[in-house]
């Protein structure tokens, strides 16, 4: 089993401060557009094992490591909510 | 659902490989080691479906691209190879 330790990273931040980026629409799909963009800006951290996630995550407590991170989060989040792509958006234009 | 099209790619890379990169140990262990090490050097390619895996592989059919991501590959595994950590070789230690 390997994870990125980053996807769980990025889900929890987007969860807890979805609500304050102001998104034009939350669906499922436009959250996974936001994670999608995001990781790929962002470098892997990949382990072995899910306890060791902890650990990784325990590096972000730092908060100008998390800052960053969640300016990452915030950019992409504006660029989805800009062009969102998800079914919701499609029937709207129809 | 997210999904780092690497993983898959690399996955598949080393199930072809893993017999002629002449690894010291070839339990699941070592071969996440390898693939975890690997990933954590590579770009991620996050996608949003499953499907979306086959247009990122597609690109990585141009020969130059694949054998960049071999010599990746070739070089982690023998890191790990070289610093093997898995149980058997801590039992061969005792």
């Amino acid at each position: 089993m390997i994870i990125n330790a980053m996807e769980r990273i990025m889900k929890d931040l987007l969860d807890e401060y979805k609500t304050r980026l102001q998104l034009n629409c939350t669906c499922n799909e436009c959250l996974d557009d936001i994670l999608a963009l995001t990781l790929n800006k962002t470098h892997p951290r990949y382990v072995t094992k899910a306890e060791k996630v902890m650990y990784i995550k325990a590096e972000f407590i730092d908060k100008q490591e998390m800052t960053s991170l969640l300016v990452k989060l915030a950019e992409c989040a504006k660029i989805v909510s800009d062009n969102p792509t998800c079914q919701n958006q499609q029937k709207e234009k129809i």
